[in-house]
């Protein structure tokens, strides 16, 4: 499936405006095609998919980027905004070429705000970092996404990113209380601010959260925080019966609980990680684990909280309970759920599917997935956060032929998500919709709902020049 | 100032539209200028405005609401939505006539969801009597706004209602998920759903809260629910300095604690409510009071929380400390809290605005609103939700003359609003622009951000028939 377009690659009638940029920002910081740093701007982390743009450009600030708007808006080009090119819908593909403009440079905290707990950043931060960063001043920014390493928050606030921690914290729209963006009309906006409260207008903020580049180009957000609870306790339960581990999760919360991470993978995902790590893990036998933790700032609470949970997991007929008895426990049984991408994805090329149910439908989810797989022939490992309904389905490609690959799958990912929202679900959960999911838009939204999508995108952008291609199917 | 519009009383050519509105929802469902219970749907609480339509519709369901607002197209009528009625920004006033569209017929709980915490309410159900049944069931609906024995979910969701909780549980946009909406247009749309994650285009749920009736008519609403925390404990502590009691405030959260209400009266306001009520109120000789409730599942968690916040209320030179010992103690604090507004707005004709800041400039804030008044001669009165620096200022017209009220009001108004935008806050926290703060929308909102809700406006409702004249100045 790489729908590389060669025909992009830019004539020498573009090299006055890729001149333009360069006055703009700096020549280091305009990369054009087949310079050495090139390549990794043709792509993202979705499956293997790669796109040149005509340039890549670096700049520094929101004036920067407002002169570029206004340039790509006089030559008709389309700009790809990038975070840290970790996407999984390929929401940073330059799949109408153009200028992919990375926000790298743009990667400050300027503002660690501990009495109103917000933080003030430039996009291009990395997740981890500000993550880090935060911490050390016993504050707390929860969304976790597994790229956290290497992708930027202002990624996440394109893509609404989440992870483990969203049932309990939310996602990162929870956490954007304010933003800078720069419009299609070139712009300057500025909604929100260090404020819990405020309804003077729209919600243009979450407007432009999860618009995956679409509406505007962020150039800074403002981050709520919370207080970093101190102490975690973590455990691992496996059971010989898929149903009975989700059934377990919805009894948990119904016992006044909310653990900060609810996570689920299923037998073939932790042999998968064997296989790929090379040792034996925990359970690997079982038909699904449960990992389960809890968190706060008083001991004793956490005692009772993980008593309750184990007293729910015998009556839902977990087989075990392996509690972590130290930080280098708790590490090490996250390292084994943080790596289950990476090793599923390792064993061939991939499809994953993002799919997200109301949480008591996990197990019908999960059942009607590998059915459907079977009937097509195709392997797949679902993994993911049950605790907010949220499974990733990967479907391997593995020994299948090219033709069966490229011409079944579509059929058979289409079954997945009628499926899917059949059970009151939605064809993605956290990885957006992008380039790779918008021919299934019409399955999660009907006529009237992507009509609306239309009509706010052509008020935004009548030019379609901000990510264009992306989201809305054609 | 009583802006009512006499000359939009209906004349007999729209008998004509108002016949085809019984046709649509029944006879009995139409209020005529002059029927009995007309005077109602002329005002809400803000002020003494009134603003006669020039007819009202209590429409049952979606379809009802489909087929109005497709005669008011054609018809060219302004449609005003009202809920409960109780705003304090003029939202439900119909300010350019057209019909008052009801949804109190429309407040059925269609489903409480046990397993994943959700429920699906009609726009009409009082917020109370939705809380307090879902709370039967051992769930917990968080948004507390003071007239939540009256106002509706769909209130809450048009003006995006906070409330005391509001510090620790956010605010009503925090718990919608979902919900069904009428556009201008007559299409229904439906977005979002039990779903704790949900990327599958545009946030246009969270377009909709707090949008105050001007972008669709939403007839459904999923909200989010969490557990019913089991124990709580409420104290009060006097302050015999101002700033002291508001320092207090991010001292408490910088020790890890996040109570549920975190609420500041001021001595002025305390006796009001001695007066209203005719008893003694506990501390009302002190400069000001915070009121500060934590809750959770775990006895001895609350015990040391509240510990930990004597220890802070003592180093801010908190005078005493009031702990409730019973839920009836509680609820008399509560009481005394809650009959705020009531009391001080019965003082005289008042302008209360709902100003927000960051909450540690809640001391700036309050310091300044009485400097202003001070030099205008307006008495004001300040208390709110000092926990996200969401404070009330009531202005009493007391003894002034109308002329000085009319001519001055307004030109102190701006300065407290300009006051308030200067130390990083927004001219309303939880009140809404509406009819009567959208002429200071400009001290929140530049032009650019101005013109970009004036573009989503026109896109969704180019013919400007929903709740017209709301949120936007002229």
């Amino acid at each position: 499936m790489n729908f590389g377009c060669a025909k992009l690659i830019p004539s020498t009638s573009s090299i006055h405006w890729i001149d333009q940029l360069e006055k703009i920002v700096g020549k280091t910081h305009v990369i054009r095609p087949g310079a050495d740093d090139f390549a990794k701007y043709e792509q993202d982390e979705t499956e293997d998919l790669r796109f040149p743009p005509q340039a890549v450009v670096r700049p520094a600030s929101a004036d920067e980027i407002q002169k570029i708007v206004r340039l790509a808006q006089t030559e008709k080009l389309p700009i790809v905004p990038r975070g840290g090119g970790t996407g999984l819908s390929g929401g940073a593909l330059a799949v109408k070429g153009g200028i992919v403009l990375s926000l790298e440079r743009m990667n400050r905290i300027l503002e660690i705000d501990k009495y109103n707990f917000f933080a003030i950043v430039q996009p291009g931060i990395i997740t981890q970092q500000f993550q880090e960063t935060v911490e050390a001043e016993g504050l707390f920014y929860p969304p976790d996404p597994a790229s956290r390493g290497s992708c930027t928050i202002g990624g996440n606030v394109a893509e609404n990113a989440g992870g483990p921690r969203a049932l309990k914290y939310g996602v990162t729209k929870d956490y954007v209380y304010g933003l800078k963006a720069v419009l299609a009309n070139g712009e300057c906006v500025s909604f929100g601010g260090k404020l819990l409260k405020d309804v003077a207008g729209y919600n243009m903020t979450q407007l432009f959260v999860g618009s995956e580049g679409t509406l505007g180009i962020v150039t800074e957000i403002t981050l709520k925080l919370i207080a970093l609870p101190r102490l975690r306790r973590t455990l691992l339960a496996p059971f010989d019966d898929l149903h009975q581990a989700a059934a377990a999760v919805p009894a948990i919360m119904a016992r006044g609980i909310m653990p900060c991470a609810l996570e689920f993978m299923e037998r073939d995902c932790l042999q998968a990680i064997e296989n790929h790590i090379g040792k034996p893990v925990r359970f690997s036998k079982n038909a699904a684990v449960l990992l389960i933790e809890v968190n706060g700032n008083h001991e004793s609470m956490l005692d009772a909280e993980i008593e309750t949970i184990g007293e729910v997991l015998e009556e839902y007929d977990a087989v075990d309970c392996f509690i972590a008895e130290s930080t280098a426990q708790q590490n090490e049984i996250w390292d084994i759920r943080r790596i289950a991408g990476e090793a599923v994805k390792s064993i061939s090329l991939y499809k994953e599917e993002d799919t997200v149910v109301p949480r008591s439908r996990v197990p019908e989810l999960v059942s009607g997935v590998h059915e459907i797989c079977d009937r097509w022939g195709l392997r797949v490992i679902c993994y993911g956060h049950a605790g907010d309904g949220n499974i990733h389905c990967n479907i391997l490609k593995a020994g299948m032929t090219d033709k069966k690959w490229n011409e079944e799958l579509p059929l058979a990912v289409e079954e997945i998500f009628k499926h899917t929202v059949s059970l009151g679900g939605s064809i993605s959960g956290e990885h957006g919709i992008g380039y790779i999911q918008k021919r299934y838009l019409p399955l999660s939204l009907g006529e009237a709902e992507i009509e609306l999508h239309r009509q706010l995108k052509h008020a935004l952008d009548p030019q379609n020049l901000l990510n264009p291609d992306k989201i809305l199917p054609n």
